[in-house]
């Protein structure tokens, strides 16, 4: 394992002039630091693709191509490794747990391109825009199916009901997303119960069973968990604000994909919320009769510029990153700890 | 229990006058006998598909009404019952599991109507063509991720491998029949492995999981299995067939979709196989080229009548159904052995 050199992060407040700004730095060093676990764990993946269904692997090759910060297992092995386990011979369990979650991951990304409609996937094109759209359902539907079966191979009723939970409600929390979608009315709860479901439950499971396998206390797997919820609601909070900000090469995505969908995130409610009449107007036009022309979406920028729908979504993302980092009060200082607490800097530093 | 006076069937060949043609009758008596045990589904069915998400149990509601045969999980009900199991007070793991397999395979119909674009399931309209086909990708999700709860709860670690080993091989079924798709070149053996996986795989595991909660012997199991994949081999050729047989009411869905979708299935093979240079040429037309017309699937249906096709589909069925009766040998005999065998020949009876 690589060590990192990296110094401990001002968690809250600031401006981003003078102060040394990590952003992917902190995950590629997390990463390092895991580096032997993150091997064996992307074979794992890899073995675990393979079927005597040509199409399915192929798929699969061209996800693992598609690369992906892997966050999701990382913090699998992060979580096991931050309890102590992993150390000793034979303690492998966390890199089958740490694929598991990745295929679910991947199950749940193939079936939101086909039904977002997706053309783009991390800088690519999706498997949807190559496979079309029914491979993508099924080997979807494969990759689900590995999971509960690699969960089956680690043999641990707690670790399968706290995965198998995730997954109910990642599926919630995209159905609801489905139905908020094109609506202005939308609570800001409503959002965050949302994004709750359909990022911050798997990032908190995937945290959750680390603690497990390592036979932790409670209080342990508690706060694990906690910790893997404010990480996740505060990754989903910046990728909605990139959404409105970020340059296409950077985001590795379509700017205004959600623009476009009429997907309701907290930068258009807030926009809307603070909007003017006219505003309202346009946003009532563009996102609840979803009739956009090319001209709509450089003026939403705009509006939301106005709006300061950026930093409030920012800002709200930096609560759960305080939230995140208290999580871990309860492990004692260690450069695993201090590499979890700068992963979660990394989650807003993504959208400077 | 209501008792049923059905006998013993003639199992194959013989002509269909002079013989008692019981069909659907089978089946209801099947379900009859295990009343209670399927109220008691149903209301798991019922009750674990609710969802804080309204448009999950909504959606749920649509499917239940539109009913179905509800054949898997009357396998599972009648594998345990054959073993003995679920007599004694608290022996109800067996309700639960058919639950979960009836989730299993809703999850997999919802992906399937979107693959295929279906418009009418069960002769009602498809959930895909009412609610969209973003939420039947979804609830397929969370239907399936709530089968694994069922099984987490349930508990059984050899019951999950069996159910995720089988979910797996659902999905690289229907994968490679995608495959297949527009391929007259498909040789039978690729469409025996794809029924196997899109059909045969759960009916074996839906019956395998009746005689593990029962803790019966290994014969036991690999028979219960064995009458499965044999059962569900015959369910999906006669099913194939009725698309270029049945009446669209008797069928509850669109005569001709396997046509227009360029499926490959056993009638197609053997007419094409038998059929004369210009028979053949139409096949690549309309099957491989999906250059299609209106007055295609009549013509489509002459040539398979006179090349005989269904019929030789319906032989190929019935070497499954002597396979699956004979599988049930190492039973003693009872009046439930001899409704799972009535069971069988349902299957081809409702090709007449």
């Amino acid at each position: 394992m690589v060590s990192s050199s990296s110094e401990p992060y001002v968690v809250s407040g600031g401006e981003a002039a003078g102060r040394e700004v990590k952003g992917e730095d902190a995950l590629k060093a997390l990463s390092a630091y895991l580096a032997d676990d993150m091997t064996a764990c992307n074979q794992a993946i890899i073995d675990r693709m393979q079927s005597s269904v040509p199409l399915i692997p192929q798929l699969g090759a061209h996800l693992v191509a598609a690369g992906g910060k892997r966050l999701r297992p990382l913090l699998t092995l992060a979580s096991a490794r931050l309890c102590g386990y992993g150390e000793k011979e034979g303690e492998t369990r966390h890199i089958g747990l740490a694929a598991c979650v990745e295929f679910i991951h991947t199950a749940t990304l193939l079936h939101d391109d086909v039904v977002d409609e997706s053309t783009l996937r991390r800088g690519m094109a999706s498997a949807n825009a190559l496979f079309g759209n029914k491979a993508s359902v099924l080997v979807g539907d494969f990759l689900f199916a590995r999971s509960f079966q690699l969960m089956t191979a680690d043999g641990s009723l707690e670790v399968m009901a706290i995965l198998s939970a995730a997954s109910a409600t990642i599926a919630e929390g995209e159905v609801l997303q489905m139905s908020t979608q094109n609506d202005l009315s939308t609570p800001i709860e409503r959002y965050l119960e949302v994004i709750h479901g359909k990022t911050a439950a798997l990032f908190a499971a995937a945290c959750r069973v680390g603690a497990v396998v390592a036979g932790h206390n409670r209080d342990a797997e508690l706060a694990l968990e906690q910790y893997g919820t404010s990480l996740g609601m505060a990754f989903q909070l910046v990728d909605d604000a990139l959404d409105y900000a970020a340059d296409q090469q950077v985001l590795g995505k379509t700017v205004g994909d959600d623009f476009r969908e009429g997907k309701i995130t907290l930068p258009v409610l807030a926009a809307y919320e603070q909007g003017t009449e006219e505003e309202r107007q346009f946003w009532k036009r563009v996102i609840e009769d979803n009739e956009q022309t090319e001209a709509d979406l450089p003026h939403a920028l705009e509006i939301i510029a106005r709006r300061d729908a950026i930093r409030i979504t920012i800002e709200r993302a930096r609560e759960y990153v305080g939230q995140a980092v208290e999580a871990l009060a309860c492990f004692p200082e260690s450069e695993l700890k201090n590499l979890l607490r700068e992963t979660v800097l990394y989650t807003v530093e993504r959208a400077r």
